[in-house]
């Protein structure tokens, strides 16, 4: 089973790129249909769910889920369950055994056993503006470029903070991930491709040695 | 013209990377020579000229040289002056028009109004250590485990000071670079042939429109 993760910055494509990448590959996709999932099992609301994920709490400690996951003791108690509860489910879709993609989650992480191939997606600030304009735009909704600017910050702040609270791994450095690109200016079929190519080389040459690697 | 720069990690392979990269495209190959260059011009030491470059001291002010270049006035002026005949070479390397890769020195940041394809190569902190005992080894050299993670992490270090000194931008970091690759594992021909594959894409699609780049 071959599993690519896809950290991204907010506005910087890498969601589109890996829909690309599963299309080009035959790999199933994983990205919102957690968060239905979640949603339809506890009878929740999609959007709160959503957002109960990405607004993590500060906890008294510091938390790691690399092999206990965190404590429920020191989070908010529906957020951490919610956490546990994506865990799950993140779990369930991998012991399909089938190949797939997956979007965010930590999932780098929680999927550090079958050693996945990770990618993170940066892009300049002004690309990601003009997506995240172009993007609300299309969604009829409106918002100001410092808007939109504020928006990325907060966001990938967050992600961020959850990461390292969760992970006690960095959010997008180079010591989290086998490839980092910066999409500005890419065709992304071509970029997608580009990853492809690199993904099956990892795939064929490199995943068993990297199952014993050490990430310290 | 086209250009690619190889920043790196002391230990991570970069260097043999960029070797095989310039092979396998065909393009002329920098990195030592800038070096003998100088040290031939100015009847210096090899050693010296190598060892001033990378021992930058602390400027009593920032300075960058993205537009102006660092001030004499600032800093030590025997290393200054290297470092202005180091990007004097460099700019001489370009003007013959031909395509290569080159090696660290902030190329990325000397030669930006070229448009080159930047990486940046990381490894695992074993895997680095690893390489340089076995390169030590192969040199007559003896060091311990100990003293190779203290020359690693020492070497980075300065290198990551004089590149913000010098440019203000963060060495390693993903805004820095179009690809940061972790080298732990891979068979390194494998890994250039995915860059090269990567890189061609660059040449082929992106680099027009990434003159136009907002590096901030």
């Amino acid at each position: 089973m071959n599993i690519i993760t896809i950290g991204r910055e907010f506005g910087s494509g890498g969601r589109e790129l890996g829909k690309k990448i599963a299309e080009m590959l035959g790999y199933k996709y994983y990205d919102k249909e957690i968060i239905s999932t979640i949603a339809e099992r506890h009878n929740l609301n999609e959007n709160y769910v959503e957002n109960g994920l990405i607004s993590i709490p500060v906890p008294t400690i510091n938390l790691t889920f690399g092999h206990s996951f965190v404590s429920p003791l020191y989070v908010d108690a529906p957020k951490t369950e919610l956490l546990l509860e994506q865990r799950r489910v993140i779990e369930e879709i991998a012991s399909k055994g089938e190949n797939f993609v997956i979007i965010g989650r930590n999932s780098d992480v929680i999927l550090q056993k079958y050693a996945p191939f990770n990618v993170f997606v940066t892009a300049d600030l002004e690309d990601k503006i003009q997506r995240c304009l172009s993007r609300a735009k299309d969604n009829g909704e409106n918002f100001t470029t410092k808007e939109i600017k504020r928006k990325i910050i907060k966001i990938d702040k967050a992600r961020k903070r959850a990461r390292f609270l969760i992970t006690e791994k960095d959010w997008g450095h180079k010591n989290s991930y086998h490839i980092i690109v910066n999409s500005t200016g890419w065709n992304l079929d071509l970029l997608a491709s580009s990853i492809c190519s690199i993904a099956n080389n990892y795939f064929k040459d490199l995943k068993p040695k990297n199952n014993e690697r050490n990430d310290d």
